[in-house]
């Protein structure tokens, strides 16, 4: 695995409830994103013509740049949701650029406010999060869609799905994990046992991955319930050479597929850069794999009970290969 | 300049009051910062005849790491505090290793809880924030250091030094300011306003260093007081060669000077790599600038009136150059 400088992601920064969304630096990252932006950019601009004369709801506006695309592609009126204090810059953007007749900006919590409109024909978000759910808005986009999206309405992005496979990260794994064993002298095992259970957000270099790719949760943003975000789920991976595995590793792609030029974009190491990274899950030991020998198990994944920001996931994974067998459940937390 | 990854540090993430202090990836940092921790171990190992027999007190302890090494170098007993939830690790940590007869550790404010002594020997600390003052903990060594320290009793470290200069960084200007002037179509300038006022901390390469060094605030911490902590004093620097000058670079040096063997580190560009980094300042207008040529100016700083966890940093500064005369006073706030 590489990284970019001595630290991966830190979680914490991305923090609605602590309004650190108002500092304009996440907002940086997102913007600079060229994969997320361009995409969403590429699928309201293509589609000119789904948009013209619509009205359309932005949930989770931020800086108010997708309100902008779907102003300049001819929508009737954009109304756009932040309850970060992000908003105010907002306005001040929107009306900088022209737009502020187009573009209604309303601050506080999608499941409080009340539109100035019953309905709306179009729903644009950029809800996801690292791991894709990890503090999403997609419950907050599902609650927008029930609530103000008429029938037939659409939604930018309307598909996401879920992938596993499997890495060697031998010195990644000794630098994140096995630090702890001794910490100039002395040893820090209590937080090893932390670091094992808390998935990694970091750049992952594609040729460390070991296995085939297993979609194993695909959401259509359509019709979703809340309760399909908690799920637990099998999977099946297949080793492509002869190698280690010292962790598994997740990603998700996006589809923006209700217009007539549907676009993707993907978040795996196979993939360029996004500010989403990949997700790493270090595994207690280390397989010995044999090309076309498999992983099964399953991965499952739910708020915490205590604290619904923070992901509970669950992966319990058997191994049966000519160099041992072996058998995990692994319990880790996003928080 | 040269930054790790996409982003530059994110402030908020050195948050104690919300406690991301308690999740072990800032202590991570911490601890992997070479230059930080193995200076504190030298001042204290080399040391070992001043902690002998000493009561020690660890304003700020974290995972425990100064504690241990306090204590093996045969200190009497160690008061580690801090208020952060990751002091529940440090004390199994500290158990781990059979220090927990030698080293007590106290959760709450300084200020506020009574130590199991009156008097301490030696107080060590790690209290530097970025830009040395930024959400630092100097003025709770000071209080502790008045409530507790005996009469001729030593700190580690005692010293430090902030540094201004200035640097050719026309690249990084256009990535980190001139973005805004066109983000993917529109007009972000209010944002741009923000990010002028906004400190930059990030790595900055040597070689973009044009002026010499000017040391304009030096805190003896056996001395010091609160009041010295909001300053205002001048600063003068000289072009080391004929260049640009796209905004001004702050940095500190810190020392161990009780002991017999004195130690120093630098978080300076010309230095290794802290977790610091450099603090820069971008100027509204690019100087050029001969070599001989000088910057005066004065450097202000203070915690921000309403929060006194931001701090206010005012640079006024004249230059009168063969290309050129300027005088601005720029208002620069850490947030």
């Amino acid at each position: 695995m590489t990284t970019n400088g001595p630290e991966a992601t830190c979680l914490t920064s991305k923090d609605y409830y602590f309004d650190s969304y108002a500092h304009f630096g996440i907002h940086e990252e997102m913007l600079k994103d060229q994969v997320r932006t361009t995409s969403y950019r590429d699928a309201i601009y293509r589609n000119k013509h789904l948009f013209e004369g619509k009205v359309v709801l932005d949930v989770g506006c931020g800086t108010g740049i997708l309100s902008m695309f779907a102003a300049k592609s001819g929508a009737k009126h954009v109304y756009g949701v932040d309850m970060s204090n992000i908003i105010h810059q907002a306005r001040k953007i929107v009306s900088d650029n022209g737009l502020a007749d187009k573009i209604t900006l309303l601050q506080g919590k999608m499941e409080e406010i009340q539109l100035p409109v019953d309905k709306v024909d179009i729903i644009i978000s950029e809800w996801m999060g690292y791991f894709l759910l990890y503090e999403s808005m997609l419950d907050t986009v599902l609650v927008a869609r029930d609530k103000y999206l008429i029938d037939g309405g659409m939604i930018f992005p309307d598909k996401a799905t879920m992938y596993i496979g499997a890495i060697e990260d031998a010195d990644y794994k000794d630098e994140k994990i096995n630090y702890w064993d001794n910490v100039y002298g002395f040893n820090y095992s209590s937080i090893k046992k932390i670091a094992l259970k808390e998935p990694l957000v970091d750049t992952v270099n594609g040729t460390v991955i070991v296995s085939d790719a297993c979609p194993f949760k695909e959401i259509d943003v359509l019709t979703a319930k809340k309760e399909d975000l908690s799920f637990k789920v099998p999977f099946q991976i297949t080793a492509q050479r002869n190698d280690y595995v010292h962790a598994f590793i997740c990603w998700f792609d996006i589809g923006f597929t209700q217009g007539d030029t549907p676009i993707y974009f993907s978040t795996g190491a196979h993939a360029m850069y996004t500010h989403w990274k990949q997700t790493v899950f270090y595994t207690p030991t280390t397989l010995t794999i044999v090309e076309g020998e498999t992983i099964q198990g399953t991965i499952a994944c739910a708020p915490n009970d205590q604290n619904p920001r923070d992901l509970n996931i669950v992966i319990e994974y058997s191994f049966h290969g000519k160099y041992g067998s072996e058998q995990h459940t692994c319990d880790y937390k996003m928080s």
